[in-house]
């Protein structure tokens, strides 16, 4: 029996302790953007400082930022051997609509296959699976191969406000020579995959005001302009009817597929309609005219409303003019737009759109640039051959539709790149009500990381 | 001293008590559309049946209908005089953005010349003012020189869905020579006017559905059409750009403003600027290309978003793709449009406009037709002369935005006209916060209700 047998034979047999282990975790509400929630952020780091001081983790710390703390541990007894930056969050995103649920989110609950709760997936589940590879490893494994500081952030869901200054604050505590980020999914139960390419992030929010206080519909209306009717002409004028972004120079920096990957993106395994049922079956696609599906979600920038709110949104009927309108407005971004300038893209579109008989204004949220990482480096051979030992079948790669803004400021600050591999499945409900994880994936999950470990 | 005299004279020596009893009232928070508070519906009931009862009205009785109750009294003790219906309503609009308010909504407070708080103009203020002249000339005026029978319903904010059936099972109780509907306004403290224009209302409740659950927005956003996106579309596609309605056939009926009308329209004293001032300072006029603020008001047909609400909307970010969008609007009409003609068009708007990648639903939550009445009655000369003896000068015909379902209602079934005298004033922040009452108006309200049961 080598060491990776006798870890993943460990681990096969501490299931339902494991299992435990995220439940506990996952129960613990920390929703990063809600501020009566930070006791709890404060409980989840102190959850994972104590399992890390367990599993063997050395000059493990809760580490002071500018806002959510960072959970740090560090494992480095194999000199000379390289040294992985493992990265996770341990933020969610909040639950609304809790209505929808089908069993409270912080009461994780077990159902067939999967487990449900706010997070299970994105990214306790993930955090834990390595945990669980690393602790099998350093107790029953013979000890690492290799050398793991571990970096496990509160404010991932908010665009990690307060990374960089933390990352350049702690330069040299984590120098290494790559980092894994764990915060990714796979393309299905048998379908491993490796992501080599995220979108950035620009999220904004665009109040438009009107009068000082809302109106009697019947007094006014007619004869002052309706901010929640200017808010949907502004919103609605930001796709034109190919789908395109109209912010003038939205393409202007977006780098163009090749030819070669357009044909790579092509035979990754991809149907439509399943995407569609995993989309939860809206009655068709939509999209930027000339694109699949696949290169719509990864390789081309987007814009999506996330939110609307004016006037009386109650049961029954309110016969109000608004005094203003909100929008929550996203972009999701691909190498090389940059936020900044997105940023600016979207006031020139206000200012020259806008009618000068509104008032607006913009809150910008999140600014993350997208990321592609090389394919072929060390730590991302030792994934796809770790993937193909647990899974049977060689990985694919893909670009991802979502945003990680650690990747990009990982690589800035520390000058490294990223091995982006996690278990998350696409059906998973990701900020949505009902997020599930698929319990076989997460173990699977488990056993990946240990064979990655020691490949190095 | 005459009668009209002694009553006047009372009701000035006893002006604190009749503030106290609009407090009382207005203090029980009776919102129809909310159903929590149908025990203050009630409430409010019962409040202006003992109110009834104090005054020597007879036959008083809280009438049931399929909704709130009517609450019902008579005096008719003058034989061979005419019979005056009174309208009133007891329910007032829910008060969200409740932060907004500078005092409680429902403790009503006095600061200055106004009284604060919800429902104080929108009608309470108008019922008591009433109340008080009928009870100052029953009790010290000499008693009644006409009949009245007082109807005072619970559901006019929602629409007035049973009070036609309640018409019509009551009609010969409620037989009478014409009406007079309180629920109105004057055009400024010292511009007294009748109303004899009134818009009518239907109000829908349109939602836009995609997936059957919130979605990641990096995940599966530029892959499926956002319901939020196509919501602002459609609502940005009911206006063109002279502000005029789109739906199909929406103008077909409207009865065009005659060279008179709008000779008489323009003498009405009105000021633009003004109006922007009442209308809480946008920082512009809008409305249908080449017609004046007033047409735009009273004689045009319009189409506003009342309400907005989907995805995320709470603090911060949160990167969802919704799965549904709702906006609630509604159509102020004029004559001769027909309510479910509108509702009609807004289906064929939706059915030609909406894409086949969502679906969509529509709830209809108000139809009443727009109504004028006769200018030349006795009850509409008894108003008038009344009016001028009070505020010294004679009062302007206008057409007001606002609807209101009895009168046509009235006209239908009862087959009487209404003459429609209320005092409510341009900037009373009805359906808004911090909705107030100008006390010296209220004042001289009591006074010209005293002068015009006398004159009839």
């Amino acid at each position: 029996m080598t060491n990776v047998d006798r870890a993943v034979h460990h681990v096969r047999a501490g299931r339902d302790t494991i299992q435990r282990e995220l439940k506990d975790l996952a129960a613990i509400p920390s929703v990063s953007t809600l501020p009566y929630h930070s006791g709890d952020m404060r409980r989840a780091a102190e959850y994972l400082a104590g399992a890390l001081r367990t599993m063997g983790m050395h000059a493990v710390d809760i580490k002071p930022t500018a806002g959510h703390p960072v959970v740090y541990g560090e494992w480095l007894d194999a000199p000379g051997k390289p040294t992985v930056l493992v990265y996770g969050h341990y933020d969610v995103q909040p639950v609304d609509p809790l209505h929808e649920w089908q069993s409270p989110p912080f009461e994780p609950s077990v159902r067939g296959e999967n487990m449900y709760g706010r997070g299970v997936s994105d990214m306790k589940g993930q955090v834990i699976a390595v945990l669980a590879a690393l602790a099998a490893t350093l107790q029953h494994g013979g000890g690492l191969s290799c050398n793991v500081k571990l970096l496990i952030e509160g404010e991932e869901e908010i665009g990690s406000p307060n990374l960089a200054p933390f990352l350049r604050e702690h330069k040299d505590l984590l120098a290494c020579d790559f980092s894994l980020n764990c915060d990714a999914g796979i393309l299905g139960p048998d379908l491993p995959a490796l992501v080599y390419g995220l979108r950035g992030l620009a999220y904004f929010e665009l109040e438009v005001r009107g009068s000082e206080h809302d109106l009697h519909s019947g007094q006014f209306g007619g004869s002052i302009h309706n901010p929640a009717q200017v808010l949907c002409e502004l919103v609605a004028g930001m796709h034109d009817a190919d789908g395109r972004v109209t912010l003038p120079g939205f393409y202007t920096r977006v780098r163009p597929l090749t030819a070669d990957e357009r044909a790579d993106l092509a035979r990754a395994p991809h149907d439509d309609a399943v995407h569609l049922r995993e989309a939860g079956n809206p009655p068709g696609h939509y999209g930027e005219k000339g694109y699949t599906t696949i290169e719509r979600i990864g390789a081309r920038p987007t814009l999506e409303v996330n939110g609307l709110l004016s006037g009386f949104t109650g049961e029954g009927s309110k016969t109000v003019l608004p005094c203003r309108a909100m929008a929550k407005i996203s972009t999701r971004l691909v190498p090389d737009q940059d936020p900044l300038e997105v940023e600016a893209q979207l006031r020139d579109y206000l200012k020259q759109k806008a009618p000068p008989t509104v008032r607006w204004g913009l809150k910008v949220f999140a600014q993350t640039p997208g990321v592609l990482t090389p394919r072929d480096t060390p730590g991302s051979r030792a994934a796809s051959r770790a993937l193909e030992s647990v899974f049977g079948i060689a990985p694919v790669f893909r670009r991802e539709g979502g945003s990680v803004a650690v990747v990009s400021q990982i690589k800035d600050i520390l000058d490294v790149d990223s091995v982006i591999m996690g278990f998350g499945l696409p059906d998973d409900n990701l900020h949505a009500p009902n997020e599930k994880l698929h319990l076989p994936t997460f173990y699977r999950g488990i056993e990946t990381y240990i064979h990655f470990f020691a490949n190095l």
